[in-house]
């Protein structure tokens, strides 16, 4: 009975090393081709939006589509039988996503209609968060985000200062359009200031009248000085990281700190690392 | 006569720490109730500005305008009774503001016709200026106003430069397309300049000619470069509020702050930190 | 004799004073009011070319036109006499640039038809440049002057890599777009290419095949990538301008430097600057 | 035979030195002839995609681009007949440019039709890629080029996050604007957070509906702060590569570079510097 129990155990904890681990050869191996799995599968939700190709090749992407589903539900089903505790992973985000993964398939049997397979499609796009599964291959995606992340509070409410920024310049706009031009009302032109203000301009609505041609490039010169701030807080997070990596050493000899992260003897006193 | 003098006095300082001051549990509660109605009038005006929602929800938006009005206007009073000196507040900035913010609507009432109307609502928008009261929650805020305001006299006079530039670029552009193709006059030409420089981009006019179309180009590509000096600015003066930031020491002997991470004498008076 | 030419060289002396330099009440006056003169004048010229203003204040702005003009031949005039070597100064950037600056005017009176037109209101509008002469009331423009021209040879070399680059991404473009859908020529497909590795993106032209959106979805993701050059070469310039600015002076005791710009003592070793 | 060889040697040794070496007159000479060789041939093909220039100066043009492919011939035999190992550079990267430069105006005599031409015309602006040879003259640009390698992961990881962003903002569009408006499948979508995302902005697509238009003020956004990621990380190693670049001395001992500016021993070995 215990020896079954160990045997059990065992091929479960070969499978828990294959499927949740990178450490081995078969582990890194599962891994990459998960990888390609969601990649492909995502291939063929996205292509199969595209009308002309639905159409001849409909029938082969339903295929593959049915292919990756089932291949990510026995993923799944193993995921939960060589896991100890299968309930915390069904409710964690991860085994969330992974759910999320290959329920819209089975939806589409019971919903139909085009409306529907809209939303279905959608949701199997949902997969592509499965990728984040393979963050830990990158080291430097933590470097990032520890940067954007440190920054989040600064970048927030500079955020905030934009809201109110674009909500004063778009009624202003408003009054001076006078309420055409494609400044119909007060939300359409806080999302013209928005457009013009990060500088993407699509041109949908652009200012007619000599005075709100004025009041934009008024707005364009600020908004030229106001993108410098996003970039100056990220920029400054990131050279305090670099700084901060070089300098997590201290001599054994003299204490001091500082040192790249490539030395191996201290660059005032000489001594070993 | 005195003691009555203490007890106006005593509920007087009880509403002055309650509207004035977030040291206190109500003080706060207040404020944060206060942030959120004036969200919420914000968004009332937002869309009612919306044909298709002031059609349908006029009667409601009405009613909620009037409702924010009156409650502002009770704020309004409660400060001026509560405050020792009401005139000084009255004209100071945000005494206006919070004037601005009810006065509107009261107009409203004398004023009628669709371009009065447009008036009254963006004036009444102005309340948005209220909530940067609230700027006193934000620590983050300072860092970046101190670091923009830093900056002010390089970014004005980097904009000064812009101007002149742009007055140029567009009187070429003017000659070159010659007065067509949507560079009717030299004001059009310099908006237009503004839109390239800044990389908004519009589209709305756009050179046709080769010699302008060439022009244009060598436009953008002073503009990449130009970008650059803005952010190179702020980012500069981050990081050196950043570096100032860290060594928040203050001398023991004349209290000034502002040294540097490695100093071991105060920089103003020498004595040792 | 001797005497008449001291008399001479007084009033001389004295209204190059006022002309030339800024030391006295009399010389700041001067050229503020030049600069003042100045911009209304460009004024005069910009507004000219607006049809609708031409039309119905076309005299005043005519007679404007020809006060500035008069009293800038004045000012020339006296440079001349009150300067020891006109030719100098009439052959120097500065004198052509003032010379240029009345020129036009008199030319409209012997060139007549709107192409002329066109061109004289052009060149008067070089008269901007006299504002640069006004540059050494701007201490922070020379920061930035400074940066940019250190940065100069690497935005440079920066800039051919880019026009390398343009020039195959619009052949490519041109190839696969088939010469149609705006994309006419090479020159025009480099045009695109550079309206859209900047950001401008007008769409006067774009993409409009699968795999020409493909390709442009590419270049704009490297445009990304590689806005972040110019920038990164400025900042670095502006950021080690700050810190040679604070490391000029070197402690007299202990030698060393790196010292804030308002340092009064040694952060080092405590002893005065 | 033996003086013979030598002989043979001896002008192939000086041809080696004039076509591939710099050091003297006539090597620097010839790499200057070529660079203009190079530009003047590319100009004639891009210019020989515009019609009417086509149609005018079309012999010229034609007998110009036969002219260069002569030349290049010439240099490419005597490259290959002036190098010890003809194969090896044959095979290299630059010797198969350099046939690439050839070799489309000889296929022209055999493909005859418009769209033959246009792909002829494409292949023969890779000569482009021959400019990169004269990238030694340049030293400012191994700069850039080093802080763009070393920054290289970073930013592909990076541009990673960006692809899965546009993909999942794309879907989203495409299922918010029902289909319509432009965004009639995800690649379209995908392809309108790209031109969003990186501010560029044609506008041939842009969103009508008011939830489409209110997501897409929130990816700008998204975009404002996310464009400051590439920037930082390109300017932190510029900085670093400056700072570096400061302490250009080697060690004494084991010879290699990169040590600190306040660095007293080799943080290598730990012998003294």
């Amino acid at each position: 009975m215990e020896a079954e129990q160990k045997g059990e155990r065992r091929w479960q904890r070969r499978l828990h090393e294959i499927i949740y681990e990178v450490d081995t050869v078969e582990g890194r191996a599962f891994d990459i081709s998960l990888i390609w799995a969601i990649l492909l599968s995502i291939l063929v939700v996205v292509i199969d939006s595209v009308e002309s190709i639905a159409q001849h090749y409909g029938d082969w992407l339903y295929r593959a589509e049915w292919f990756f589903t089932i291949l990510f539900t026995i993923e799944y089903v193993l995921r939960l039988i060589s896991i100890r505790k299968p309930l915390r992973y069904m409710f964690s985000f991860m085994g969330l996503v992974d759910l999320m993964a290959i329920l819209p398939t089975y939806f589409s049997l019971f919903l139909t209609g085009a409306s529907y397979l809209l939303v279905v499609r959608a949701l199997r796009l949902l997969r592509i968060f499965r990728i984040l599964k393979m963050w830990h291959f990158i080291a430097e995606g933590r470097i990032i985000a520890q940067a954007l992340y440190r920054s989040y509070i600064k970048i927030s409410v500079f955020l905030l200062f934009i809201l109110i920024m674009v909500t004063i310049m778009g009624s202003i706009m408003y009054l001076i359009e006078g309420g055409e031009n494609g400044f119909d009302n007060i939300p359409t032109s806080i999302y013209w200031s928005i457009v013009t203000l990060t500088t993407v301009g699509y041109g949908d609505i652009s200012p007619v009248t000599p005075l709100g041609r004025f009041f934009a490039a008024f707005i364009m010169l600020c908004g030229y000085g106001i993108i410098a701030v996003p970039t100056g807080i990220v920029t400054t997070e990131f050279m305090s990281a670099v700084q901060k990596g070089n300098s997590s050493q201290s001599c054994p000899n003299c204490g001091r700190e500082g040192h790249d992260a490539d030395a191996a003897y201290c660059k005032y006193c000489g001594s070993h690392l």
